[in-house]
């Protein structure tokens, strides 16, 4: 057989592990190779393609933050209007199985080529782990370590300084990164996207721990939280390319308002794409590593139109549509457990 | 409500902050108080207790490896025959329910309580993740978070001198720590109790490498593993507590046969403590935090004889019986996918 | 004799390293005692001490980041207008020579002190490493560690995705944490404050880089980053109280002007406070006990007006004056070797 | 102008550091080029060299432990015997001038070279620090560091179950890596070779811990410890290559002293070659990159016979004679003090 593989979307930790997987697997247990495009879709509609041998080159990759094949954006339309081109390439180059890597966006793709006749097994890649239907992603636990480390440094400079620091952390549409680092991280009031925040209620929270003899607080605040309705006054941001209204830098629009509110000093970190880059921890290497296995194991085996997907222990495939048919969010009950633990 | 706890075994990263939980959420949800006994089962046979607040002190624990509350080993005879010693400390400190922390053994006694008409949720606790019913136990992340750190700096030692390395992890009885170390690391063997190993298959697996060109290989020996019946010599241990022999260093033991039929340098680590101290990663003071939480709110809604378990991403409560029946072993399944990945 | 310390300034890695050094060497060494004034020269204003015992508590603290005393800032005013105070409230306490830690402020405080006949010996602080007199300072080494951490994991990032990425580090006034970091995480073009940049070098280092067919750069601007003259407009910041001009993001200001001109995708990361907290490197651990160390027996051997230095191997003490004189910065030659490393 | 250089002796992190650095110095200061020969002093003898080029590839080879030249121990016989070979390939392969990257020994073979006509300047490498004639080598930083986390690890568990614990760390013939470590660990006795051990001083250090109310002790041992004559009966080991005496475990030894005297539970951990692998601390790498810049420069401006290394802030050369008269060995008044800050 023969295989070929991409990574589109953006950068994550543990894209090289699923992609030397993947090799290794398809060598290893059936004498396949494997080619990969370059560049995400586009490479595979400009049939940018590079052979990845099984060897000590591809060995290596495992602990290599990034994406040795490259990622890149394509606008949908492009990416539906260029279908036969997809297809004629893939088969000029023999390929029996296409294995896209990415988040919810490559994942509709697949869908979309899997729809039409191409054998398609996904492999869900975010950092943001709000892919439906599997546990957890790949890069997310690197991410999640990233801020906690962050987080664990920010705490000694706060509480030497008397003041409310606050850590602006990836998810723009989910807050499972704010929710585990906070957690993590000891922080002591966490705002997520899926859950507009009361400022007076996050002032409260910071009053009540100096009230009580402590000196210092933590906010980690995901960079797509949102005010309650008419409860603070936010600056406006741009309009991204899927219609939604960002506001930027709602980590520092809080700390002006918490500053002015409180009178305490109040300190804003953004952390940026530090959570996105870099050596994947070892718990990602170990997920990235199943996901490719399985994922070569799907296309040997006929499961196309699928996803791979860790359930518990076990990694297993879901139909394409499962994992696209919605973003995976912090449910309303663990948002509220978990801010009994912070203040 | 009055709640007990106590942290029984070996070291484990995440005990402070299963600690600190419990704490937090008795206080903070339910208006309870908790006290820690000292040193273990020990320390309840003793009444040797200290009162935990939810206060600053509590909450910078989070980070902190190891165990306020100290911990200690009882044999199993002493700890039932003090049965009645126990129910009268908990009776007179007015404990309305007890949360021992601990590993297989802790559990067996936490069950014993139990059915003794003690009001007991236990929380598993093991780097080795052992035991039954929970995909996960806090501590076992962080063992191979420190693990594969390790190999990762081997690999370059062992490549600059064209060495065989081999890395000894913990995992007397169960494989785990050395499979997903293997797996995250690049190991190109690994070797686990569950599957006796052919000390020809890793003979050939290391010749294979250097006839493929490379120049060392990274091997991964659990310390509990065990050569198949006849195909290797070993060095006989003592016989421990629970009556399993034991072999000691078996990694040197891989090492110097490997060493005589190759004639390569080989080199052995044996990792030891530095797997089972320290400050837990941010995956286990996630999970840490949530079992306590989880142990908390069991213990108030009076779900006892239980012991909390991870199930994909939920936490919820099992029962005693199902955690202490058997081990949790690795399949055999999945460690033939993952030897396919080594080598 | 009866010691006294304070730390004065902002957060830096090894705070309460030099502090337990200095207790513990003073108690073992010379069975002296030692108070804390708290929150820097404001609680010796305010009198507000604590006794600092050589216990197990303050044998913890090694690796703590942040500073168990706490720490603040007083206008110079304030201060020498105190000195009357100061001088009635360290006889009031029966103390014997004072050790302050901290930056030039502090320095040139302890100077005043020193000048109005107070025992005084001074310990620098200074993450920046701006301290005339002394090769390194504690905190440094902790602070390059974070910012080249980040770094490793942002070429991986911008390598991916073919992008131009900026890091801006911490530095107003000097460019060693941007030399330093620069240098350790293969930075291609680094920004310090002592050499004002042409942001044409910096587009053509980046073009250059593009033309030899590599697709990302990597550039460290530290914070107080200015423009040649005439070279780039600036958008102005505030004068801060020392009269200094600041200008507000420069990292990002270089950022907008090579999109403008590269039309090459440029991302900014403001690494902040996370570079001054947390636990010490093992340098900087090394660093800070020693000198305190020094500065305990400076104090009892009666070498005042002194603060404690490394040179080379050594620690020694050197006269206030050479500490407080001016600032250390990059030496021209030294950042233009460094140069022909980046690129 | 032509240069060469190799890596010799054991594996050292910042080995690819300074590899990288000759390149680019030499490359782009002064456009000469660079070849490598493989494995050390062999690889001379047999001719086995590659270029080295100013590429991306020599570029991300910074972080990389290991060698990527190999490397490799020769005896200095045969060595000595190879000189008009070793000057017919420098000759052949119309090598300038050349880069020997290596410990002691190394540099001694540098030196026989020189005395022989051959253009040489040297680089210092050794993980343990004991060169003479420089402040500090690559690689002993990142060693420090890796034995401080594992002792930072040690501390908790040794706390929670009321132990000492031994940590052996590196230093055949010099104490360094130990009395760093054990300084930045917080250890509470640190024994060094340079200081012959009383078994009954550490004894004591241990019960006055245990006096004070203390549970736990930690003791850093360097492998080359040994016992003052006629106080503790030592296991003696195999004579080595250099005819020095070796003790092995001394370690475990110390530890068994212990048990039998205190009856406390003692274990021991051997660190081993994971302080001598894996990715430079920035430390590190700052510091081969500024060796290896100013080694390439040296080569340029005709100071042969010398070796590169740091004073205080600056790199500059040495003659050889003055890096390999003796060890650099840790001043009795630098242990003493510290042992201050143990116990």
């Amino acid at each position: 057989m023969r295989l070929a593989t991409l990574t589109s979307g953006g950068d994550c930790p543990g894209l090289n592990a699923v992609i030397r997987s993947i090799v290794r697997t398809a060598s290893s247990e059936y004498g396949s190779t494997v080619v990969g495009y370059q560049d995400g879709w586009v490479g595979l509609l400009e049939d940018r393609r590079v052979d990845l041998y099984d060897d000590e080159e591809i060995d290596r990759i495992l602990l290599r933050g990034g994406t040795i094949l490259g990622t890149g954006r394509l606008h949908p339309d492009n990416f539906k209007a260029g279908i036969d081109r997809i297809k004629e390439n893939l088969a000029d180059a023999g390929i029996d199985a296409l294995i896209p890597i990415g988040g919810e966006g490559t994942l509709k793709g697949a869908k979309f080529l899997s729809d039409n006749g191409i054998p398609v097994v996904g492999v869900p890649k975010t950092i943001d782990n709000d892919v439906n239907g599997t546990d957890y992603t790949f890069g997310f636990d690197t991410a999640v370590s990233v801020a906690t480390d962050a987080i664990d440094r920010l705490h000694t400079t706060a509480e030497s300084h008397d003041r409310v620091m606050i850590v602006e952390v990836m998810g723009r549409h989910v807050g499972w990164i704010a929710l585990h680092a906070g957690m993590a991280g000891g922080a002591h009031y966490t705002v997520i996207p899926e859950v507009p925040f009361d400022i007076n209620d996050i002032v409260k929270a910071m009053q009540r721990r100096f009230q009580m003899g402590e000196k210092y607080g933590i906010i980690v605040v995901a960079e797509g939280a949102l005010p309650k309705e008419g409860t603070m006054q936010v600056e406006e941001g741009e309009v991204d390319q899927f219609g939604h209204k960002t506001f930027t830098g709602m980590g520092q629009q809080i700390a002006n308002e918490i500053k002015r509110r409180v009178g305490q000093d109040v300190r804003t970190t953004v952390l940026g794409h530090i959570q996105r880059g870099g050596t994947p921890t070892a718990y990602d290497r170990v997920l990235a590593t199943r996901y490719g296995a399985t994922a070569a194991m799907a296309a040997h085996t006929g499961q196309f139109g699928t996803c791979v997907a860790l359930h518990g222990e076990d990694i297993s495939v879901i139909p394409l549509e499962e994992a696209v048919g919605k973003l995976k969010t912090v449910p309303l009950r663990r948002y509220e457990r978990a801010q009994a633990m912070f203040g």
